[in-house]
């Protein structure tokens, strides 16, 4: 039996490392990472995550995983986008519900975007969930929109639906799906 | 008569080049070049400013100026700071009254940060002007926050006021004067 390739997760977020260690196992040893990484401002996924992993690379010097992940508003024109740490930082869990205040659209998506980085071959992939902002925060498990966001087809928040369940169908999900199936083919 | 220092101003907004020009042109020769540098993602003016600043030299490697405004809205706990001109590109004029909602504390506050950077001398300003968000767009001169801000002491917004009138009571116009003082006890 081969051994497992290697990749270094950049990320300091613990709820996301076991995510992708559980999605990757059976073809990749994921090493987890914390880096003090500057992320540029940008609406882009692609253009943050490609500069994160490149500056990544730097210091790791192996082949490399860095994520991001945005949360698009209809109402306001797609913001906050990736800038929404910034906002769950500062007005917490129900930081959506605060910025729509009473607007009737709260149609809104989720954004996950990965960069593969190894020095030479960059792979980058998104993927995304439609859903709606709800009226009020639903505790439950989870962390940052979670608590505030309806993917489609569901009637419940990330939250309420707990992380197991949110693990399947979110694009965070999809998107180490995505990256799991690029990194296979081009090994 | 000594030869008057040159400056290099990194900023691709003409309006703003003509403000430093105008306010700096008894001590310094102020010459524009627009920059493709990145900001990184940050509440503060400084830590982007500072990046900017050395990024910028390793380009220009000459004497230089950057600055930065950021927008910080009280009932959104700061935001967007930094982040304003992604909501004024993607909202428009009227990008801080649709954040604001039907918020009946409408007080913000414009601080505009400048870094200057010569390779070895780091020298850092920031001031700020504080005020209201109007709850409508008014037409008038300016750019930016300026057609729905408020500053303390005026019941017109900025752009009623008019861009000659505001350039003498502004943050920009308080930073650019305390870098002028600071670069001046520095030479």
């Amino acid at each position: 039996m081969k051994d497992k390739k290697k990749i270094v997760l950049v990320s300091g977020n613990l709820n996301k490392v076991n995510e992708f260690k559980e999605i990757l196992k059976d073809s990749f040893e994921v090493e987890n990472m914390k880096l003090d990484i500057d992320e540029i401002q940008s609406m882009s996924l692609k253009e943050i995550c490609e500069f994160k992993a490149k500056e990544a690379y730097k210091i790791v010097k192996k082949p490399l995983l860095v994520e991001d992940t945005g949360f698009f508003i209809d109402e306001l024109n797609g913001l906050p986008g990736p800038f929404i740490k910034f906002f769950e930082e500062n007005l917490g869990k129900g930081a959506s519900i605060k910025l729509l205040g009473n607007s009737t659209n709260r149609s809104a998506k989720q954004v996950c975007a990965i960069c593969y980085y190894d020095g030479k071959e960059l792979i980058f992939e998104e993927a995304e969930m439609n859903g709606i902002v709800s009226n009020e925060v639903k505790e439950g498990e989870g962390f940052g929109f979670d608590f505030c966001f309806i993917p489609d087809g569901y009637d419940k928040t990330f939250s309420e639906l707990g992380l197991k369940e949110k693990n399947k169908i979110s694009a965070r999900k999809k998107v180490i799906d995505k990256t799991k199936k690029s990194l296979e083919s081009s090994a």
